[in-house]
């Protein structure tokens, strides 16, 4: 029997996941005190706003832990939080971890958890300041607090778009969710674990150093995570900015593998990309003539595509999509499915 | 049936939320976005320090739903979080509330709840200014993170104490204890919800406020809450100073209300007093000639007693408390049932 949380109980747990951060974490010299007092403190840099986010994933609804390894399931957890910060143009800089934790939990696969949180922070010179740890029996989960930081006036929200801007989105929407489809459904799960899709599903990429680059650019008007699904995101865009917007279906960046994917599944590939999805691409609006400029900033660190598919309209809260025969098709945040009977 | 989280949905609770927060809540003028995008944003204060503290109830585990209202509980998970910054001399400023219900929940409580983080943090000039729902059908949780701030190089730590300081502590450690031990086991309990030692339980306050009076002062070598109970949290401090502790049994303030509970309960009153607690008292250590400076600090606010009930010593680790009758009893974290025995 692997050593369990239970064994050496919180403090246990404390001291050994507070040594493990010493040795494998990044020391930031803004960080005055980190784990062991009542709270962490730091020293906040001039010239930047701090932006702060919280994600919680639960066991059995957010993560399925025979399909993800601990270490895996750490650096999602803190990817996805690392992705809003970057959505809004920041760099991660300090996190708070808060799990809840059966006690017969083995020690070796928190401490698993925790190289992964770091293993997605280090990079950005960011560290694990605090947290809590709590018995959790009834099911586990991870909530994370994540504070970054944005140089004053850069920060792009979602609540900016208006009229007449493009839409971008970079990446590929839609191969985490068509690959968590395939580990669900799938006839022969053999050769599923190395799989560019079930891999975007179990370790995703986030686009935090594409964002900040974006927002220095200026150009964003707005910016947002692909975390709710294409559609989705692309609604809280509409919404947040009482604008509507106008997507062309030919220019809808559906990769080979996912349409491959969807055919074997018997699943309508653009359902696959507008929903739910669990990766985190990036949406960026901007005037038409910034279109390169932002791509450009992209191209710095990443080698995929920034797709132009589409513009923002007056119309607020109305997403439609220009169909290949040129007919216009309304769309709501729900409403891919009636979308999808209409063009099978 | 009352309107359930499950019947308006994450977005529509999120709305409901965020309408409240905007109706009831503080509005702080260095928060640039509040709920609503990837992150919130606010521009920390030139000359101040940035606190950060986690902290996380679960349902079963950390409350008895059964013996406390929606709006007590957010007062109870709120003010825990206050009083981790109040004991670093810090002003609690900035919450982000995550919290994992069931889809039954009725949304009447989840509005409750939030009236009471309000009702904690509204006179601190403290706002709400992100969090997270999600579904979590093994239990509910509450996740607070809570940002404070603190004027540069006032913060007081717990891994100051020096030999030879005196060791304060505010209030009567071991009230909320006390409480809960009769909400589980009094035989008559009619008339227990307004007994001040169940109130103590339910709705126990801090001393964030005289945390910050204190630290102002500069005359506290060390501070801590005493969330672990009063022996635990004199352990942290001892063992982050590398210091010991020497107590005086007469000198340890007990309530009358205590002591009597305790004889009703057959238990020992000092175990009550030094073991796990669920009040936020504060343990402070100084130099002997500055104890007055520090009760006076504390009186501006509270009018309850700040007792010296002891001294740091060089013998690091060691806790031992001196008799009635003169002779010295050691103590540890867990050394309190064996000196309940020799003094019974």
């Amino acid at each position: 029997m692997p050593e369990s949380v239970g064994d050496i109980g919180e403090f246990g747990l404390i001291h050994r996941i507070d040594k493990l951060i010493h040795t494998e974490g990044i020391q930031c010299e803004e960080v005055i005190l980190g784990i062991g007092d009542d709270t962490a403190c730091f020293r906040p840099r001039v010239g930047y706003e701090l932006l702060v986010t919280c994600d919680c994933m639960v066991e059995g609804r957010h993560y399925l832990t025979e399909y993800i390894t601990s270490l895996d399931l750490g650096r999602r957890a803190m990817a996805l939080n690392i992705s809003d910060v970057g959505a809004m143009g920041g760099r991660p800089r300090y996190a708070l971890v808060s799990l809840g934790l059966r006690g017969d939990t083995p020690v070796r696969d928190v401490e698993d958890m925790y190289r992964g949180f770091m293993a997605e922070l280090n990079p950005f010179g960011g560290a694990i300041i605090g947290g809590n740890i709590t018995k959790s029996e009834g099911g586990a989960f991870i909530d994370i607090t994540l504070i970054g930081e944005v140089e004053e006036g850069r920060m792009v929200c979602r609540s900016t778009a208006r009229p007449g801007d493009v839409v971008l989105v970079t990446g590929y929407p839609g191969q985490a969710a068509t690959g968590l489809q395939m580990l669900l459904h799938a006839k022969d799960k053999e050769n599923l674990q190395d799989h560019s899709l079930t891999q975007a599903y179990t370790t995703p990429t986030h686009r935090a150093r594409e964002g900040a680059a974006i927002a220095a650019t200026g150009c964003a008007t707005a910016m947002i995570d692909t975390s709710d699904g294409f559609l989705g995101d692309l609604g809280h865009i509409c919404e947040e900015s009482g604008v509507g917007a106008e997507l062309v279906q030919e220019k809808l960046p559906l990769s080979k593998a996912l349409k491959r994917a969807a055919a074997a599944l018997g699943r309508d590939p653009h359902a696959l990309f507008f929903q739910d999805s669990d990766d985190y691409e990036l949406i960026v609006t901007c005037r038409s003539e910034h279109t390169e400029k932002i791509q450009a900033a992209v191209a710095k660190t990443y080698e995929g595509p920034v797709s132009e598919v589409g513009t923002i309209t007056d119309k607020a809260g109305e997403i439609a999509v220009i169909r290949r025969d040129g007919s216009r098709q309304a769309l709501t945040a729900k409403g891919w499915d009636h979308f999808a009977k209409t063009d099978s």
